[in-house]
């Protein structure tokens, strides 16, 4: 089969033939992939930034969606019972996406929903795993890690029962694909964001100390201390889907809000407007939704309710700092690298601020994901247009170039039609 | 009057006789202090860390206990109507506590209870504003700032009403006087700890996500997922009350649970054991309590749902790191300094966690921290007793020997009779 394949130490993709994989462990699925994407966080390997054990030559890419064309022994059979779902219903032929990381479903870890540090867990696109960017891949636990897009039955409950009866048909590969790690992990930040205790009084109109001893609403509050304030740091594929979960989280519960979309790309800027531009003004809810740059936001957006850095490097969690308010809440899905965390304890005890820090437990948030892209799809145009995810699909031939040009932001979202 | 007093540039505490404090805004009161206590972030100022703002000399002390002698013309008058309760009820002769900064209860900040990040807030016992370590002291904003002690109308109300009745007969001024500092700032820490998102699939049976979107509980989880586990770094009084408080609200909604607290110091653990052991067995709730050093910790209590944080250095906060499991959460209410966090942005990525840092703001916790006052006053001993959060009440005129013994760790919590 075709793969693309990462090769030491760095800036080194190659299109290369490989046998298929074949099923290793009964738990196991092969799926043929249809469609495989590039994401930024690919470019850490890429780069040579993947770390110390990162040297072994590898098929790349986390982000991929198919259909199952083979699976272990385990699967609908009688041990299936009590096992997770897809153990005993998924069948050949599914059409499935995968979240960016294996999870067991079985360990105390998944059980609290924290699938992506399952202690199982292996990041497809890794030397521990080969990726998703070939015509097949091997999926371990299949049966707690893929999202069986056949099966309306796994989808969420609170999708309408109209929607999930014509939920798939309406929706291209080239967006189901964004339910392997964009769309979910927006989804993330915006949740983390608006889950956050210390949101919550102006969300609820009850002042701190709130939730575990549910305190008493406050008629003294006034609108203006109700306003949830929300600065997005990073426009790019991840940014752009928090903006709109973040939207329709505000907007389903009617709640007054201000947000600020900040990324120094004109570009990305302008695909954010045109994405909110698409939103029915149902959608659009109580609140605004702006724009700005660095040096802007530095000036009008100080003192957020809650800040989405959906970055991943320094500059990005300082000026989050600089923007949250006193007891603000900074929600932080962006990928670290090695350099320190630039704060002093003084500033962090001086403004009482929060963190949340890390990866999205992509498979735990499909329900929620795959709700906003049935009920949001329309505003993801085209591919290649300027209000599209998706800059481009193109021949898995083409990774060399496409990587090059991707990791110098001279391309937009690309994604591999692999079979 | 007399006054505990800081001159710079370091250690140099005197006992100086000043003019006693007039009402200087209509909005003020003058407070006789019975008894104030020294605190270990005192010892920032003492030692000449307080920052470079921090030349001016002082009255020392941000935790103190008295009664109402004089109040300015905004109270009890008709424009006190709509402003804080006690602009109307607040009465001479009251007995008040107050907590450590002042604040307005009239700006957004304090609706929301951040009130100690108050715009209008200042700290006692700062060049900004004289302290309460002497016979009398001025507090602005009174009417929102000061707990008054004889009206049970502005207590929680979830407190008995049976208990609210003889609540403040049974407490010494000694106890009465934590409400300032010590324990707000522990319910604080146990309240943040328990609220976290994190921590709520453990405690609610319902996997992240859940909370924005209420999941559905997990027929899943079994008996081991839903065991809090919480370290607690740092046995000063701050870590005592943040123990009986965690342990207070644990036992309330009868979770199952696991603390360990660690301090280095084998008295101070002594203390905690001796204060767990007092309390009874319903107050104990389903769970298990352990004193360790850092070295136990380490090897002991790996993987924690969240760890309450009560020291304030790089070492307690790299512990708490060490200690939380990936998706926990780090409460951290000490005092940091100047030095920077001693994290890298892929170590808070890799574990996906999370902090809550900053101040208390104890105006908003007082009725929360008198309830817990009332019911588990009993666990606190006599004065110097093994069980005591107070090693000794002294005259003012020992001050500048207390402050050099409490620097070097020789005594425990000292408070000066002031009248």
């Amino acid at each position: 089969m075709k793969a693309i394949r990462w090769h030491p130490p760095s800036f080194d993709i190659r299109v290369e033939e490989i046998p298929a994989p074949k099923i290793e462990h009964p738990d196991d699925a092969i799926v043929k992939v249809s469609l495989a994407a590039l994401c930024g966080s690919d470019l850490h390997i890429y780069r040579g930034h993947g770390g110390p054990g990162i040297t072994a030559v590898h098929t790349c890419g986390h982000e991929f969606i198919g259909h199952v064309v083979e699976l272990g022994s385990n699967y609908g059979v009688d041990s299936a019972k009590g096992r997770p779902e897809l153990y005993a219903t998924l069948k050949v032929g599914d059409k499935v996406v995968s979240p960016f990381t294996v999870n067991c479903g079985e360990c105390g870890v998944c059980r609290l929903g924290y699938t992506c540090r399952c202690p199982s867990g292996l990041l497809f696109g890794s030397p521990a795993l080969e990726g998703g960017q070939a015509q097949y891949v091997r999926v371990p636990k299949a049966g707690a890690t893929l999202f069986n897009l056949n099966d309306p039955h796994s989808w969420s409950s609170s999708l309408p029962a109209e929607l999930k009866a014509t939920a798939l048909a309406g929706i291209a590969d080239s967006s189901l694909l964004m339910l392997a790690d964009i769309l979910p992990t927006g989804v993330f930040a915006a949740l983390q964001a608006l889950n956050h205790p210390k949101v919550l009084p102006a969300l609820t109109g009850r002042p701190f100390p709130t939730s575990f001893f549910p305190g008493e609403a406050s008629a003294a509050m006034v609108a203006e201390d109700r306003t949830l304030t929300f600065a997005i740091i990073g426009l790019g594929p991840v940014g752009l889907c928090a903006a709109v979960s973040l939207l329709d989280m505000l907007a389903s519960k009617e709640l007054p809000f201000q947000i600020i979309a900040i990324d120094p790309v004109e570009d990305r800027r302008a695909k954010a407007m045109a994405i909110y531009n698409k939103i029915d003004t149902a959608g659009k809810g109580k609140g605004t939704f702006e724009t700005c740059d660095i040096e802007q936001a530095k000036k009008r957006c100080v003192g957020c309710s809650a800040v989405l850095e959906v970055v991943g490097n320094t500059s990005a969690i300082s000026l989050a700092y600089d923007l949250v308010r006193n007891f603000g809440a900074i929600t932080s899905v962006g990928v670290h690298g090695q350099p320190p965390v630039p704060f002093t304890g003084s500033q962090l005890y001086a403004k009482n601020v929060s963190f949340d820090f890390g990866r999205c437990p992509a498979r735990a948030m499909f329900p929620l994901a795959f709700d906003l892209l049935v009920k949001r799809q329309d505003v993801f145009g085209e591919v290649g247009g300027p209000d599209s995810l998706v800059d481009r699909i193109v021949s898995p031939d083409e990774a060399p170039e496409m990587y090059r040009a991707f990791e110098k932001n001279q391309v937009g979202k690309v994604v591999f039609k692999m079979n």
